[in-house]
């Protein structure tokens, strides 16, 4: 079942060791199917360079398991908590990548300081409040997928233009319309990630960029009168 | 038409995965014909992987596209405007590699630290002022253009012995004789960024090298009587 | 003889040029038979790209060879001293991997920053005094194991869930059930030393993780009810 | 002629951009026939990747081509002094291998901080004097070779058991007995370069290591009795 889904969601997978995103299993790709509400994701700790597609695991929105012989990813229900509550994604990812967690170890949101932040991403790329003692005991890794939408629902962030979040003391998170764009856009927020953190170290006193350059670079590449890249 | 400018366009933007100065589609060459007055330019999001001689896009310095069946990059207006304020250069890349992109997005001009600067860039690579919001709602991409113009011309910086420039809150822009000699600028305008700021961390109070060794160096490879290399 | 423990040594040696953790010669890795009480252990300054299985040495825990034409690593009494004190441990594995060495150099432990140190580390990884002049032209390799053990009696560290060490002024040590493993944890350690250094350029004043995160992380990777991988 | 000592720095050469030390043709490689009183050396502004062995140039030690149809790296006169004032010495090599350029350009001499430091550099590393103008505008190579010797006569330092040095605002110099000793310890200069940045980074206060610790590492190598590596 959903083979082509299986193939989309394995490339985005293969993805992360090609762009250098993950160390050994550190990272985890999946795709949904809206009609069906089933999501498709890699199983727990397998290697990339043995993954196949037969490999990866069909979940419903609840987490049970409809198709697969392994375990899924143990952060399953982060995935789940955020398509049930982003219903215009289409595809989640999850990594170590060093830079970005860096930014999340330091519980630091990212601040656009230029063009490349504001190509993909339309303003501070978020860093989520600390779980608690309680809701990592209950059920962590669905509560994280709770910290992450308290943080875009407190500050009305829209998911489609802010792409991606900080976990504090973990690491990112990153969504997107189909698995590739939400590996696409954990590439990119890692380069944004290095590229920040060595402006601060050139100027500790920098702005951010100014709100008309935001939303132009941002709007160039997503808005309706969009003109980048081909029609 | 220009095939052999197209050829030479196209292996310049190869260069630019290869040195590994662009992530994705973020960069773009172009070269010029001076003598009929045709510019050939990658077209806009193209992956570089893809990118062949017949997909790249001839326009005039208006910006009219002569010659393709692809949008030309985004960034067209940028380069006819360097085109025409700088009569001595043939080639302009525009990258966003990420040391050089701290420094543009810090906002601070890089100053000559040592000889590998001074080899290729003589004397502090500017930085520009900000755009302000009428420029980018008016005509942001030629309006990138005219701010690099108003740098060289306010400090009567002279484009050839000063082969590029950061835009603040964005990236760099390099040029050269020819659209390979730009790209081979952005190599070490990236290598240039690095050191410099790496320097800075171990010397916050460095100064500016000598005049006399800017000198040198950069006139033993550039100057009438260059002695590197062969003849 | 021990010809699978070799194949199983030779094969985690070149994993540190796989993985990037060694210049030139620059670390070496040993594996226990337990039963026999054997050792095998990479011969001294061989490159990498040279060594074969046959060339590995084989020594009793008192470092006298028993099988092998070449010198061991001039660091087996460090090797053997760790065989000797932590029981539980079946390889080990030294290098000077640049990020774990600078925290060396720096004399200062790991502090746990984030869940990807605590799915290794389960707490601080800690740094070793320095030796004392006596220590060092008395049997320096043998010592440096000593100093080992002493840090890890004195704060009564458990080795199996901190499996590694930074040597001050020297580099890391790292462990595991087996020489696979030992390298494995070494992959991380050096990940997990560049983010911590990344983390505190970002916020010198950054807490260690909540002891239930660390708790967490850990034990759903390594505790009795586990559930990270496959069954 | 010197057709064997040709082949070894043809392949010390090809050692810098394996090693990542080089960008373009920023580095070069001699190797000295000391009973003959020929150097061979690389030509100046050859890319590595097209550079054979025929085109390597043979000059005597006052700087006149013997053999060879191209012009010698401009470095070439501070080669020719290294080797008159360092009898020692075989090989040498220049690089602007980018972590040893930075301190180069903060004019910090590297203080040892770590045994991979004292494995093959017995004390700090130098960094010359600036040369004044006088100097640089009468012969700047041959001068950049006369600021090194007076680095090492007026410290008394020998240049056996420290083989290299950092030239302020410029970049680093290193020898060895042979060509590819150089470009070994060219390689290990750019390592320990990289981790004191880091070093210093974690801790603004450290020390050296202590002598007992830096004569244990590089007498364990290089002494009489020494005892890495094999007989």
């Amino acid at each position: 079942m959903l083979e082509k889904l299986k193939q989309e969601v394995l490339e985005a997978n293969l993805l992360l060791p090609k762009h250098q995103l993950v160390t050994f299993t550190w990272g985890n790709v999946s795709g949904i199917d809206r009609e069906q509400g089933l999501v498709v994701i890699k199983p727990s700790g397998i290697p990339y360079e043995e993954l196949k597609a037969e490999d990866l695991v069909v979940v419903d929105l609840e987490g049970r398991i409809v198709e697969g012989d392994l375990r899924p990813s143990s952060d399953t229900p982060t995935h789940l908590a955020l398509y049930k509550a982003f219903s215009q994604i289409g595809g989640v990812v999850h990594t170590h990548s060093p830079w970005a967690t860096s930014w999340a170890q330091a519980g630091r949101p990212i601040p656009p300081l230029g063009t490349t932040h504001a190509d993909y991403y339309y303003g501070e790329i978020p860093c989520t409040r600390s779980l608690t003692k309680e809701e990592i005991e209950r059920a962590y890794e669905l509560e994280t997928g709770n910290v992450i939408i308290e943080t875009f629902q407190n500050r009305a962030i829209n998911p489609t233009a802010m792409p991606g979040v900080l976990v504090t003391g973990h690491a990112p998170f990153c969504w997107g319309k189909n698995a590739h764009q939400a590996v696409h856009n954990a590439v990119v927020l890692e380069e944004v990630a290095k590229m920040a953190l060595q402006t601060y170290q050139l100027n500790l006193q920098v702005q951010e960029i100014d709100q008309f350059l935001l939303d132009k670079h941002y709007l160039r590449k997503h808005g309706v009168h969009a003109y980048y890249g081909q029609k």
